[in-house]
């Protein structure tokens, strides 16, 4: 069922770690699921003049030199073949604990500076939102490589956004291509950042369309929308709250690979990511808001039942005694002989019934 | 329906910006609505001894030969033509994202200082309660941008505010036309600040009126309203949270652009902030406050109504089975031959009932 | 009526500043009530010798000419005459926003030096109990101007502790007298800070009777009353809070007008008003106990008369209708004619509701 | 009644303060409960090599001449005497306001150092849970004043473990009398702060006691003594939480009071603070957890009885209605004259009752 | 019963200190439960070359002489035999806070570093979900000891993964033996850092069973099972949480027994702890939105019983009225004569429960 299958895809978040403990912290294993078959490697070289266009293999000799006056933006899907991943760690003289970040796919966002080889390493976390009939939010981890005059972006499967900024650098009329890696680096992220806001956006409608049916139709049935709703910002949250401080961290260290003139781009970005995470918390609050609604409506209307009950039973429950009394066999019974006994039963009937509509209409019952 | 366009105008605050995604950062987009024709450029140069106004074309001189010894202030009213905004940055040479911020209408107050062309961009919002059918609070994005001895307003429509402002340059006895472009800049900002305690205002306004209802009247239902409301005041408060920050900075950085004469009255504006972001607090607790003594009061309601269902029921439901007895047709019914078994079982009854309501008074029932 | 009341006292503690939106900041308008026909100067001059006392006139040429080598207090009721405040001003070469916020008492407390004329401006609030049939809180703004030797404060009516203060100033021997103006300003703050121990204590004592007859008397009718005094509790912890923050700044800057031997005093003074605070977070957490506690309670009553009902219901709507059946009007009906029918009907009555009781005992309904 | 005498005891904690309003800063008074009749003054005076032990009288000529070369202990019980207090102030050379402080016993931990005389002020509380009938917590205030090779304690009654140090100091082999002052300040705090680990343990008792009752009996009533416990530990964790910052202020001040030695002592002090808060905190929200699952057993149990309601009137009620139905007299009434009438009314009767007991297991509620 | 075993595994966590209080600190007690019956000590010294491993008694020579160029780990595993505890301090010269602390097995994390005999000491907590019919959380304390060229290591009963990491230090290709004590103890931390998330999956496991069995099932009936999650979840993090401040300070320290080269893993033991505290409070968010789900759920299903009540007695209650009136027996009662009295009757009732229906359909109750 979907709901199960929702819950399952965030709720283990951690859980395939586990297979790791007791091993030797430094072992290589690919954490996340195999998505696509084989493992592609796109490289892109480029300076202000002109660019140069490549998808090759880890043997290829192009890897291992690279043209040292360019930018090169070395893409590579598919992480699940972790020798290749070990590879790239030979080439570019990476620690051990970068190509374990890489291939652990479960991880907050972070940045980490290596100085001993001059680079810098940080994780971020794609979301899509899948609007088919599972209705669910999916994850994807993004592991940039920053070096001198290179970035490597490592990923299982590459996301639509990617294309965009190739297109931008082909076509470039100078600027982005005239801007070092540090610049490439925060266009990605930034590209990634800017595609929160469409996750948020759905949520924002689904949270609208609840509201409008709460209000409007009177329909209380989306506790179960409301806590999937719930569990998903508190999940989404989490992932891009630590983004803040991978921003800070670039800008506020002495980091010679981040230039003074990215800074202001960069602070943007922080701009964005307080942003995102303000519009969760209000979305957050919303949604408590909309339980706590929902709650009253549903004892509103237990009141107006339980009114109606107490309005019918009030009003025939005596009358029903009264009729009762008279259908008693006694022998000697006066009333019954008495000619008007009938009507008079009836009007008495009528007067008591005449009061207490004026009592509950006194009380604004009805 | 007013509920929902009331929910649609600020849930969607980021919504906007998906357009953008994947697209170049630094692509001058306009993220609002066009409200109004055409854009009007209103320039007021002054110094300590006189003024000039002019309202002007952006492809005017006078706007490339701004008199150097007087305060200029530029007032651009109209966003949604993004070519005229792009002149102003390159008359001023502004920095591509000082453009972006500007046109981008859906942002958070923020402050950043652009050193090399010597400016200040500081962005804030404006808030209008319309009071009509739909009681929902307007919101507009006003931009400025502070350089040595010039100030530039960029906003949709103009506010009310400005034209007061205008006169008092107009009209100053020296104290005003005296200082820097820096006060200007004070005394807008100070302006659309106070105007946050008008809105706030309606806003105590309408929950005094449910407090009072919910109190005197008994009439609980509210909670649609208090909804409302408790979601304008997360999203004011989260829209001029940031203001704090701003003011901040502009205090405690050394910007040489603020003169030390001016720090008091920002300092000033600061405890402005400051009330108006605890009354808001202030005003959320009381939203809680409410919504919980309504849901108490509902259960209370519920009680009572249950007690008198209860009530009726517990007196009448045995005495309808006692007649109920004496109305079997069986053929040996000793009691139905009894001279006064009809008059001994209305007095049974009459004792049945009479131990009820004592019980009941005991009960603080009734 | 009260409650109405009681709520516009404060909910509209900003409201009063809407008027000056868009007016000049700087010009001086007093926001509160009148609540005295005149303006009473009162000047109190001492040193360790003596003491002079005088009620003058703002025309007074005493004021003029202070005694340089005394200590002067001047305190000045009655703020509604604005061009009186508008004297001080000129003769002590006041700040205007001094002056400004002076005369708007809607404000929390502050302080703020002026090292260009050497005075520190500190503002605080006064609270009373009115324990009347509004039982409402009252508050009022005092202004101190603290100079070299001399102290000035304003307000709209005195509060009672200001003569006790006059007392020890007329009666000391020697200690009061023999310290400077920022003593005698403690002693003023000390008087006001101790003066909130019994407002707290009014709402300890009735916060107290409530639990008392929730827990007691076990009558749950005190929503309303829970309420205000939550509100009040609200009002007061913000218009108080930032009192600590204005000790700190007395204690930490390099305030030369605050001597060292003084912060001993003040450190006490922070003490108190650290006290005060965590007793109304206390209060407060208490209050959502009591809430809580309510509500818990009305449920359980629920349960209590639901389950009469139930018990009733279920014993005798049964009964009724075996009674209803031989109550049939069949031509053909074989038990009617029984001889032990009547009776057997009885004994089985009698056993159905015997095991309803049973089985009621063992679910502990009764 | 208990209960009241029990929330007496320390919601007024404040309150006794309020005769001292208004009166001079430095009076002193005595605001606590007279327990004892008399002072006790016992001197013990211990170094390295022996001790010697003395009850005497604030006029005793020892109290004068303490040895020098000796650690003395003056403990004094019984803060009533104010003018014994005082005669203490004077030897010592004490601060006005620390004569102040040993008598106002409603105050939150703090310490004062007072480096003109070379003493530092600290004050802590000590809690005593009453297992009587009114399972109450008592408070009490103890006051350490610390000088170079002295150690004045000041309370109303001496606590049980005081006798436990002076026990130790008699046996000791050598370590605790060949350390300072510092050290036995330490000891008695370190005593006092072990002593809070036996009434948080009552605490945890009861709250298990409570939720064992609440899971295995059903029994709910439990919400006044949560209430109750809700409380105390509100009142337990606000006195005790600016014990950290004492012990803060301890370590990191250059105190030369405390010896670099005592320091690792103190840090584990430290740990223990920070652990009894930690448990309080936890016993919170372990409490909030009950207080919401005791509403939710309130509303199981609801549901279940109005369920047995519901299954039992929707069961009889249209039965009833059948039987009524041929109990009616009319003259022409063709069913009565039936045969087999009175057993098809029996048959659809048992037929429908059948098709609602399906319908009902089906729901699930029987 | 297996509930009350659970809660007093933890409540109790600090009340074994108590038998403490008013003892000496520095007297030595075990405070856990002796789980196994001898002593065990386990030695294992190598050095890049090569290993020897030994299980030896505490009176061994060969623990005095312990080879100086090796490094050695010395796991010790019992700690109810305090005097062989006592013995280790001897031979390492170990502080008296130290053992107590290492036999004191109810503390949190915590890093002490002694500088003068060049040690630090680092308490950590194990964690075993024990999967049995209890359910249950079960925790162990281990303490390291870190010298410059030892790791001793501390526990009652050992875990199962310290034997994976000797197999590491026998197989070892040279990486783990060829680096020092500092890298051996964070190897061993962060194995049980890693088991920590395998806890933390039980829990996750058992939210998802729950909330399936709330949305799919309609079962509410887990309040006691989420209770004792959260409850176990609260006890976790506390557990935990210093764990932060832990690593923190072996990384900030001027620490010389932690290499530089260790740090990178340190920060990378950082981000899992982090990871799991975020983990946790995830769950916890996730659980009390179980709780109001559960709650508006059980609210709703009310509302759905009420309603059958409701529309059963509504619409039969009438009607049995009715019924009831033609069962009288006056003598003088028309109606009963009409030829088509009867029929009347029932197109009556007939009409009256079809508008009846119809109102409901209106109100959407059916």
């Amino acid at each position: 069922m979907a709901t199960t299958k929702h819950v399952k895809n965030y709720i283990r978040t951690q859980s395939r770690q586990k297979e790791k403990t007791g091993s030797s912290p430094g072992t290589l294993i690919y954490t996340g699921e195999k998505r696509r078959e084989d493992v592609s490697i796109n490289i892109m070289s480029y300076n202000e003049k002109g660019y140069t266009e490549k998808v090759c293999d880890v043997e290829d000799n192009y890897l291992k030199n690279l043209p040292p006056d360019n930018i090169t933006w070395i893409n590579v899907d598919g992480l699940h073949e972790v020798n290749v991943i070990e590879k790239f760690g030979e080439f570019f003289n990476l620690h051990p604990l970068v190509l374990e970040d890489i291939l652990n796919v479960n991880q907050l966002p972070k940045v980490d500076e290596y100085q001993e080889n001059d680079i810098i390493y940080i994780t971020l976390n794609e979301f899509y939102f899948d609007d088919g009939k599972h209705n669910s939010l999916d994850r994807d981890q993004i592991s940039l490589v920053l070096g001198k005059n290179f970035l490597i972006t490592f990923q299982e499967e590459e996301g639509d956004y990617f294309e965009a900024i190739r297109d931008r650098l082909r076509n470039s009329k100078g600027r982005i291509r005239a801007r070092g890696a540090d610049y490439l680096a925060y266009t990605l992220i930034d590209a990634i950042v800017d595609s929160y806001y469409i996750v948020l956006d759905k949520y924002s409608e689904r949270l609208e369309t609840i509201e409008n049916e709460i209000f409007v139709s009177k329909n209380e049935d989306h506790v179960e929308t409301i806590h999937h709703i719930n569990k998903d910002l508190i999940f989404f949250r989490r992932a891009i709250a630590p983004l803040k401080e991978v921003i800070y961290q670039l800008l506020k260290q002495d980091i010679i690979l981040i230039q003074p003139s990215s800074k202001a781009f960069l602070r943007d970005l922080l701009d964005h990511a307080n942003q995102i995470i303000s519009q969760i918390d209000v979305d957050r609050e919303f949604i408590s808001d909309l339980i706590q609604t929902n709650m009253t409506n549903l004892n509103s209307r237990l009141n107006e039942i339980i009114k109606v009950l107490t309005l019918i039973s009030t009003i025939f429950i005596p009358l029903t005694f009264i009729v009762g009394v008279y259908g008693m066999n006694f022998d000697i019974f006066p009333e019954l002989h008495w000619k008007y006994g009938y009507f008079t039963v009836w009007a008495v009937m009528i007067i008591i019934t005449a009061i207490q509509i004026i009592i509950f209409k006194k009380n604004k019952w009805i």
